[in-house]
Parts: structure tokens; sequence; C-alpha cells
């Protein structure tokens, strides 16, 4: 599967549920926003470190893994309905932050 | 260029100016829930429709493009650090998503 | 009751219950955060039409003013644990706003 | 200056700019979560105890006052728009609160 047939899958699942004219481009971000939301409770009250071991309590794996699906659902969702290409556009913004942050010298 | 050709960039980037101590789970949600908010405020004063006719004004189709690219950049970074692969995560949401909302009898 | 009893009732419950030390700049913001991902999830797809008339739903109504508590609470708390006075930033922010954005003229 | 008179300054200030059709529950949600969006950007790669030593950089010190403002005045705003009394319904969520987590013995 990729990132191209998880978006038609994400289109073909809005059309069966005549959900498309929900999914304009404002309220996709505040689906997005609100995901993000829940992703990031699920660290809130965690230390850095506590945060990188969060594979050992089995229900926060699930529901990290259940949120970042989320998050990248609408993120998918929204670029799709833009019509943005989003890997072309994340490239394009790494050859700009490769400009703005040199690498250190080695 | 695939989402695991940009990933493998993105640990390079952040290999190449010593910011892997920074990107801890807590701290990439933070970051990603930063752009998301930079996002969302490109919208926030247009109606829905004015949101879907967002690539009428040419400064703000670039804003939107640069956006949701760093939305994306710290996602699949955040993802990369997780240990996560994105696609199948989204994948199996899906799945669920299936069995939570049937489609409408046509 | 006003915004500093409030605000020393917020303190009180932290130390009742050892929550204080989780209580930093970073993991506020975070809950923040995540508290306002909530309620924006209540109004993702209402038109802003909808959005006005949220109190025709009688479950809705008792989440939105239960989200919106809990962004204040957070936010309250924040601004103690920051040493900030909301008022008066918020207020010096407004007379920055007057200066930035003029009144149309009448 | 109190709440209510900071909310009706708010009030003011967006009659007198014709701003009101623009305050929508729905919009106002958005640029709450957008000005969230930039305090916890100021926070992302700080520790939890560079966090609570944010005073240090004077730099930092105006912009964390700054966008704690922003928040602070969406806040009201939409609590205004609303309808609702964000002290009475802060507290009686404390109220509820304190159910849900009882103090520790002492």
């Amino acid at each position: 599967m990729t990132l191209d047939d998880l978006t038609q899958r994400l289109r073909d699942f809005a059309a069966a549920r005549d959900w498309e004219p929900f999914h304009t481009p404002k309220n996709l971000t505040m689906a997005l926003s609100g995901e993000v939301g829940e992703l990031i409770a699920l660290f809130q009250w965690l230390t850095p470190e506590e945060s990188a071991a969060w594979r050992t309590d089995p229900a926060r794996e699930f529901n990290v893994e259940d949120e970042i699906a989320d998050v990248t659902l609408y993120l998918l969702r929204l670029a799709d309905v833009l019509g943005i290409d989003l890997i072309a556009a994340a490239n394009a913004k790494v050859d700009r932050n490769e400009k703005r942050f040199p690498p250190l010298p080695r």
C-alpha cells in the first residue's frame, strides 16, 4: 500500500458515506488539530525520557499508534482536498531548510 | 522520492545538525502541534467556501503549502523516532473505521 | 469567586494531589493544547452558522461548557506557574492591538 | 480591570472594526488553537527544567507573555460569543474534578 493508495482509499471512504461536503479545507484543518490534541495528551505528563520509552505501557502503545494514525488520515485527506502532493511539498521544504540551517562543520 | 526516502532524508538532516537529542517523542508532538497551529491560522477567518478556493490568493497558496509541508515533516520525523510505520498504522485504522462507520446503503 | 480565587483553588488542588512536579510550563502548554483540541473537535463539522446555534443540542451544550472550562483551568494554572498576571498581560496586548489595527472611521 | 471589563473591551474592539461577523464560535476556536500553537512552539525544544526558567531569556520572556495574552483574548472573546461565564464554568469543573480525583490522604 502506497501513500497514493491510502489517499484513494480515504476518498472512497468519504464518498461511500456522503461525507464530502463536510471535508472542506477549513473543517479538515480543525479535525487534524483535534487529533493532534489527542496525540499530545498522551505525552503531556511524561518526561522527555519517559516519552522515548512509550512502548513500555501496552495501553499507551495502542493509543499512540491509534492517534498518530488519525493524524495521518486527516493530513492525507486534507492534502487530497487541497490538491497538494505532500511528498513533493515536504521535500521542497527540506530544500529550503538546508539553506536556512546549514549543517555543522565536521 | 518515497515516504521512506523522505524519512531517511530527515534522519540525516537531524544528524548533520546534532538535533537528535531534541527529537524526543514529547518534543516532536509539540513541534507538530505548533505547525498545525500555523496551518489552522491560515483558514480561521475564511468561510468553508472561501477555504475551498484557497488558491485564489498567491500568498496564501505559498503559505498553505509551506505549513502543510512542516506538518508532514514533523509527523514523519515523529513516526521515525517512535518506530511506527505510518502507512500500516493508518491503513489499520481505516479497517477499524470501516466497521465503526458502515457505508450508506445504495 | 474571582480569577485570583480560582487560581488559588487550582494551586491547592495540585498541592493536595502532589501534582506540582508535573506542572512545568512545558507540560501545562501541552495540556492546554490537548484541551483546545477537544474543544475544536466539537465545532469541526459545523458550519459557522451552526456553530453559533450550538445550544440547540443539549449534549453539545454540556460538552462545550466542559471543554472550555478545561481550557480555562489549564490556562490559569499555566499563568500561575509562569507568574504572569493574565488580565494585565491581555490588557497590554489590546493596547498594542489598538495601534496595530486602527478602528474604522465612522 | 476585571475579567468583565476586559470582555467588554474586546467586544468594543471587534465592533469598532466590523469584525463581529468573523467572530463565530467555529472561527474563534480556530484562532484560539492557532495562538496555543504559537505558545507551545516557545517551549517545544526546552527541557521541563529549562521551561521553568523561561524568564532567563528576555526575548522569550516577551514572547511568552505576548502569546499567553493572545490565548487569553481569544478565550474571553469565545466565551463572550458563546454566552458562557468562564469563572462559573471553570469552578463547576473543579467541583467535578474534586470527586473524580480524590486528594491524597495526609
